[in-house]
C-alpha cells in the first residue's frame, strides 16, 4: 500500500469542491506534540466547517491515497496527532466545528461537534443544570472529538467511566469518505454491531469523528473533599472498599499520592500549600458527590472515624469550604507539573487489577533497584480507584535525566514487563498513538492484534487513516 | 460462500479431538424458540467443557465450512438461536461451562464462564457482598454469554447500563477458531480497538463468547419502591427529572404502566393484587436504591409531595415493607405474561429519545387507528427512564389475534416507520436475530450496514458464525 503526498495536484483537485480558506499550509504548531518526542512532517492543513466538508476531504484522500491525520486539541501524549515520516499528509483539524448542536436536559443528552473544547462541553452541560463528568488536566484545550478518539480517562472515571462510557452515539466520516449518521440520543439500541465503540479509542485510524451524542448526569447536590493519610497502598484499597460500603456510588474520585510527589511539589512549587506539615509516605484524596439529604463533611468524618478504627487511616484533612476543597485538589493536580519540572527518566501510564496494586508497587521498586543504579526515585500516584497509576521514574537528587538517558529503554521495559506479569495495561488512558505500537505488538494478545489488523484493512483498505498510529504500517 | 452440513464425516473428523459425550444429536428443545416463530433445523449438538474444546469445534467448522449456531439459555425473542434453513449446523451449547472462575470484591469484579445462568451470577455476587445489576425476566434460564452476545437490557439499565456496560473483558473464540484471551479485570485499558464491545451485541455472528469479566457494584444500603399515578406520559418524564434532581443516581428503575396492561392483568390474572382500586390511565413504578443515611420511604414521600405540588402525580402507593415492594414489582413483571395470555397482534421492542415519548404515544395511537380497524387495543409500557417502550397492539375485546393476522405486517410497519421518524430504534433490547434483519436493512444507516458487512467478512470470511443472524446471508 503506497501512499501519496498531499501535493499541489491534490490541492488543485480539492480546491473547487471546498470554500476558500479550508485548505492552507500547516502552521508549525500542528507539527508538534506536548512531549516533544515527535516532529510532524509538513503537510496540507484543512480546517473544514462541516461534516460534508470533512467527507469531501476524506473521500479525495481515499481516492488519491493520501494519508489523513485527524487533529483535535493536540494534547495527546503518545504522538497520535503527528506523522513524522512518509508522504506529506492531509492534517484535518476540526477546530472550526465547535457547535453544541443540542442540549436535552430531560434526556441527559448533549450533542456536540467534535471540535468543541472539553471545557466548553462541560460548561454547556452546567448551564442546562447537568454534569458532563469527563474531566482531565488538558480540558481547556482538548477537543471532544479527540477525547473520544483516544477514549480519554481523567479523574472521574471511578464514578462515571471513561470517555466511551459517556458517549451515546457518533457522527463520523469513515475512511472511504462516507458519513455515518449515528448521533443517537437513545439509551438502548440493539441494532447491529457497535460501530460507536469501535471508533472510540481507535485514535483516528478507522475514521474521523465529526460529532458526538454525550451522556449527562445529575449534578451531585453537595460535594466534599478530604485527604487521608494511609499506612500502605493495601490500606488505601481497603479504605476504598470501606468507603463504597458506606457511600455507594457517592465516591467520585479516589486518588493515591506518594511522599515523592509531595516532595517534588515542595521543591518545585513551594507556593502550593500542602495538607500536612510533614509529607506522609502514602495518602489518598477522596472526592464525594452526594445526593440531597446527605452532608459530605459529615460523611467524610464518619468515614475517617471508621477508617481510624480499622487502622486504615492515620491522619486526615477534611475540607470545610470550597476554597479548601480546591486547595486539596491543587495539590493533586500540580503533581504532574512538578514531575515535569524535575524531569522523569521514563513515565508510565499503567493499570493493574486493583487488588494487585500493593504487590505491584513492591515488586516495581525492587525491579527498578535491580537495574543497578540504586538511586533512581519513583513517584507512583494516580487513579487508585481505577487501578490506573502514573508510575514515573526520576533521577537521583542532584542528577539530571540526561545522565540516565541510556537506561530509559531498560526502565520502560522493566516496568512494562512487570505490568504484563500482572495482566495489566501499558496504556491505561493515553492510548497507543505512535509511541506504543511496539509495546502493543510485544504485550498485546496476538489474536486481538490479528483481528484489529483485519478490521483496519476492511474499513480502510488503502491505509490512509492516521498511518502508523495504533498499528504500525506494513505489519 | 457455500456452507456444508455437519455430517457424519464432520463428526468423524472431530471425534478423536474431543472427549466422549461432547457431540450428540440435537434434542428438539434446541430447535425451538420462545415465540414459536422459527423451527431450527436438526443438526449436530456440541456441549464442550472448556474454551479449548470450543476452539477445536469452531476451528473444525471453519475448515469444513460448517455453520455454527451458538446457544445460550435459548430465551432470545428474535430467533437468533435457531437456524431454520441451510445446511445442518453445529449447535454449540455452553451449558457445561458454568464456572464462576473468580470473584474479586475489592475490585468489584467477577469472572464467569459463558454458560453460567444469570441468576447464578447474581447470587455469586451477592455472596461476595456485591451486586451484579443485570436483571431481566428470563434470568433463571438465560446464560451470561447469551446476555452479552445480545447486549441484554432489563429493569436496571437506567442506573447501571446495558449488559455491555457491565462487561470489562471477554474470552472468546473467533470464527477461525483462535482464542482471544481478553478477560481483563482492568477499569482502564486503552490498547487498541474495542474488540469486547464489537463481540457484545453481535449475537454470535462474530465469534463465541466463552467467559466474561463482569463489573459488580456496591449493594445499595436500602431500597424503596412506589407506584405514582401520573396525569400523562409528559408528566412522567418531568417526574423522572424531578426525581433525579432530588435523588441523583439513587433511582434504579422507572417503569411506565398503562391502564390497558392493568386491565389485561385483572382479566387474566385476577389473583395479582393491584395497587389502585380503579386502574389509572398512566402510572410509574419507581425503585430507589440509596446509600447509608437515607431513608427510601421518606425520600419517596418527599418526592411524592413535590410531585403533587407540581401536578406531576395524582395518587401514589409507597411500599412499607419488603412484601409490599415485591407486590408492586409483581404487577410490573406479570404484565408481559398477561399480554401473552391475551395474545398480541404485533409486539414492538422500541426506543425513542426520552423527551419524544409523549408525542410518540399520541402519534402511535393515531397511526394505528388510521389502519382502518379502529378497535385495536394498545398496551404501551416499559422502561421509561431508558426511552424503551414495549409497544404491543392487541385485538379488540372479544376478538382473537387470528382475525387480525392479515394486519400484522401493516401494524409492525406502521409502528416501526413511526419509530424511524423519531430517530428511534426498532430493537431496543432484544436484538436483530433473524426476525429483524429486514428491518435493519430498511431502517438502518446504510453506511453502518456496509461497515458491519465489511467487519463480518473480515473476521468470518466463510460466513460460518450464526449465518442469517444480524446480517442476512448473501447481502
Amino acid at each position: 500500500m503506497t501512499l501519496n503526498s498531499a501535493d499541489s495536484a491534490f490541492v488543485a483537485r480539492l480546491a473547487d469542491q471546498l470554500p476558500e480558506g479550508v485548505l492552507r499550509p500547516a502552521d508549525p504548531r500542528y507539527l508538534e506534540e506536548p512531549r516533544g518526542r515527535y516532529q510532524g512532517q509538513a503537510g496540507l492543513l484543512a480546517v473544514p466547517h462541516s461534516t460534508e466538508e470533512v467527507a469531501t476531504l476524506v473521500r479525495a484522500a481515499h481516492e488519491a491515497r493520501v494519508p489523513v491525520v485527524p487533529y483535535g486539541g493536540g494534547t495527546g501524549l503518545v504522538g497520535g496527532q503527528v506523522m513524522p515520516e512518509g508522504p506529506a499528509p492531509l492534517l484535518l483539524s476540526l477546530e472550526k466545528m465547535t457547535a453544541i448542536r443540542g442540549v436535552y436536559p430531560a434526556e441527559n443528552v448533549l450533542i456536540a461537534e467534535a471540535g468543541a473544547i472539553l471545557a466548553d462541553v462541560q460548561a454547556a452541560a452546567t448551564e442546562a443544570g447537568r454534569l458532563f463528568p469527563l474531566s482531565l488536566a488538558a480540558e481547556g484545550s482538548a477537543r471532544i472529538g479527540g477525547n473520544l478518539a483516544t477514549n480519554a480517562g481523567g479523574v472521574n472515571v471511578l464514578r462515571y467511566g471513561n470517555a466511551r462510557d459517556l458517549c451515546l452515539g457518533l457522527e463520523a466520516v469513515l475512511p472511504n469518505g462516507d458519513i455515518w449518521h449515528g448521533l443517537s440520543r437513545l439509551r438502548k439500541d440493539n441494532t447491529g454491531y457497535d460501530l460507536r465503540n469501535l471508533l472510540v479509542g481507535s485514535e483516528g485510524s478507522l475514521g474521523v469523528i465529526t460529532a458526538a451524542s454525550l451522556k449527562l448526569s445529575p449534578i451531585p447536590a453537595a460535594q466534599g473533599t478530604a485527604v487521608f493519610v494511609v499506612p500502605s497502598p493495601q490500606a488505601a484499597i481497603a479504605l476504598l472498599s470501606l468507603a463504597r460500603d458506606q457511600l455507594g456510588e457517592g465516591i467520585s474520585a479516589f486518588e493515591l499520592m506518594h511522599r515523592q510527589g509531595l516532595a517534588f511539589l515542595a521543591e518545585t512549587m513551594p507556593q502550593v500549600r500542602q495538607p500536612f506539615a510533614e509529607a506522609p509516605e502514602w495518602c489518598v484524596l477522596i472526592e464525594l458527590g452526594l445526593a440531597r439529604g446527605l452532608d459530605p463533611e459529615e460523611a467524610l468524618a464518619d468515614l475517617f472515624e471508621a477508617a481510624l478504627e480499622a487502622d486504615l487511616a492515620q491522619d486526615g484533612v477534611i475540607a470545610q469550604s470550597a476554597a479548601q476543597r480546591e486547595a486539596l485538589w491543587t495539590v493533586r493536580e500540580t503533581i504532574p507539573e512538578a514531575n515535569r519540572l524535575i524531569g522523569a527518566i521514563s513515565s508510565h501510564d499503567i493499570s493493574v487489577p486493583i487488588s494487585e496494586i500493593p504487590d505491584f508497587i513492591t515488586r516495581g521498586g525492587e525491579a527498578i533497584a535491580r537495574l543497578g543504579v540504586g538511586d533512581m526515585r519513583i513517584n507512583c500516584f494516580g487513579h487508585l480507584g481505577d487501578g490506573n497509576l502514573h508510575y514515573n521514574v526520576f533521577p537521583a537528587a542532584g542528577k539530571t535525566r540526561k545522565e540516565y538517558e541510556h537506561l530509559r529503554e531498560d526502565v520502560k521495559r522493566t516496568v512494562h514487563d512487570l505490568v504484563a506479569d500482572f495482566d495489566g495495561s501499558m496504556s491505561a488512558e493515553h492510548g497507543i498513538g505512535r509511541m506504543k505500537t511496539g509495546d502493543l505488538e510485544r504485550y498485546g494478545d496476538p489474536v486481538k492484534l490479528a483481528a484489529m489488523r483485519a478490521i483496519k484493512d476492511a474499513l480502510d483498505p488503502h491505509g490512509i487513516m492516521n498511518p502508523g498510529a495504533v498499528l504500525r504500517q506494513g505489519t
